[in-house]
């Protein structure tokens, strides 16, 4: 039973400003526009597009970007690839270690569904799963995480990538796939040209790594990197927010405060606030759990109460997974009944609402 | 289809060490004495208890709080309200704005399963909730929300309470049933005499408007604050953790350094960090999104890889919500199979997993 169901049916065709909030968007004029560009883009640098499924969460997107060029799906964790691989795709890096017996056992089904691709950075973890793909009588593809600047997890890059590159190569449930690197460190970077520096620094560790395997007799299939962040730094492409989250003023308090219905349980303002558009000049932004409260620069008697604000979703990795459902807009107007997001490890009918 | 079931099921009776992570587990044996404290000293001091239902968003810890000798609960949203109607629950404060002929078409909805009370502060809203409860001929509680200090939505305190119980009172469609603070801003003062300075003057701004309305002859059922940041001051009543989430090594780049596979996604670090016990002393914290990073002071060769580690949630509100379900622990061992936690607006059979 979901008592949602009542207010949510039947608002294929209409306009956006009918939906129920805080109601995730997604423009999708914009989105396919974004999706071409980065393709074109990619192609026209010689370099792969695997697209990152945590920022959707929704087989449909992968499946649309794959169509426009993709070479397959990156996912955060397990659960995700899970979803992805029961809805068809093969090609998918899981950027992320998959440690002990019962996420391995799962990774072990998986390899019958798809072909992934997991990163490690430990003896261990490489023993581990060697022992397990082994004993299915399977093959792993292996790549190794190289710390390029992150500190986070990972191997460091030069000689210690092409030794690790050597321990998968030795074991005959596993194949080295190549190396991946995340340059988080510069996403947080304001000065342009110094971003740009950072972002070169961190993936030339990265080429450099990859390199050094060639040199030493090893196919790297997958040099990874990039992200949203650093995008227009390390693939040159920029992009147009096609991610929103509709509102509605509950409360004006005062002339300059606007108070509306969702706050850090809808849209995330980690690492990234959400923007609300057409309002005059704000002053200040504030989530809580169920509220964005706004403080406008000068006195105004609009919006009212009941009125609608959209805002631009600030990051789509914290924001998405917050949601149950999304609306695909086209032309402003909702295109389907909304679509389920799927939650890692649940695999879903992705038309059809949960129960 | 539920890709994790395989692993899932039949966990019963079984060490929380054999779960999957990140798992979030509460400990029954806590949680149960924490009602019981809150509920003895809630009686002690002559004060009813009406638990806030987003902290577990549980039908059944509901059920276990009002049985234990809680009101009634208490909602973020009229979607968290429909959940716990379904469930039986009658007497429900929506501490929010409920605004729109979407939302109070199921707000009307609800009144005939549950006996709600939503906050109001604006002329506006009274309007639309009175025109649509009298053409239902029902009869809606409304509760004034005051500011009391922490400058959201809200009435300022005093006579524009008493001038706004009026409204309520003279609207066919409704009764007024007491005021609604919330001294959100005193949860983030360190200094212990300050902080109880700073809580002791919101309540009392609250407790002297209900003052004020009763000597205007209305009738104040419900003076609703408090909260987990505020209880130690203003019900004088404290209570120990028993919240986690359990955590798998994924990573041990250097040897002070500790990465495990749950980040801001499964634990937020939002109001308080999530803490790791059983470890060596601490140098940072730090969580991405499928990812904690834990730097110790000295070197360590444990945890190794593999190792579980739990923490301690630093903010249930922020925390429960991002996980699709959790075990119940008693004496360490799993009671039961994974609990569905309720997303707001989606009513599920609580014992039975999602599809």
């Amino acid at each position: 039973m979901d008592t949602r169901t009542a207010a949510s049916c039947s608002l294929i065709g209409q306009h956006k400003s009918a939906l129920d909030t805080p109601a995730l968007l997604v423009d999708l004029d914009v989105m396919e526009a974004n999706i071409a560009r980065i393709v074109a883009t990619c192609r026209a640098h010689g370099v792969a597009w695997r697209p990152h499924s945590k920022a959707h969460k929704t087989p449909e997107i992968a499946h649309m970007q794959i169509a426009a060029g993709a070479t397959g799906v990156t996912c955060a964790k397990l659960g995700e690839a899970e979803v992805m691989a029961a809805a068809g795709i093969r090609d998918i890096l899981i950027a992320n270690q998959i440690v002990g017996p019962i996420k391995i056992g799962r990774l072990v089904d998986l390899a019958d569904r798809a072909d992934p691709i997991v990163c490690a950075d430990s003896i261990e973890n490489l023993t581990e799963l060697d022992a397990a793909f082994t004993r299915a009588n399977k093959r792993l593809r292996v790549a190794i995480e190289v710390d390029i600047g992150m500190n986070r997890a990972g191997v460091e890059p030069g000689a210690p990538v092409v030794a690790f590159a050597r321990e998968i190569a030795n074991r005959p449930g596993l194949r080295f796939a190549g190396v991946v690197g995340w340059e988080a460190h510069a996403t947080t970077i304001g000065d342009a040209a110094k971003k740009e520096q950072t972002v070169r620094a961190a993936v030339s560790l990265l080429t450099a790594s990859a390199r050094a395997c060639r040199e030493a007799g090893y196919r790297v299939e997958v040099v990874s990197c990039g992200g949203t962040g650093t995008f227009p730094y390390c693939a040159h492409v920029d992009f147009s927010p096609a991610l929103t989250v509709l509102t509605t003023v509950t409360s004006r308090p005062t002339p300059t405060r606007i108070v509306v219905d969702a706050g850090k349980k809808t849209m995330s303002g980690d690492a990234a606030m959400p923007a609300p558009s057409g309002l005059p000049p704000i002053a200040a932004l504030k989530l809580s759990a169920e509220h964005a409260k706004i403080e406008l620069e000068q006195p105004s008697d609009v919006p009212k109460i009941g009125d609608k604000i959209e805002f631009i979703v600030g990051y789509s990795d914290t924001t998405v997974h917050l949601h149950e459902d999304r609306f695909d807009l086209a032309r402003g107007r909702a295109r389907q009944d909304q679509i389920a997001i799927a939650p890692p490890g649940i695999v879903l009918s992705s038309r059809v609402r949960r129960p």
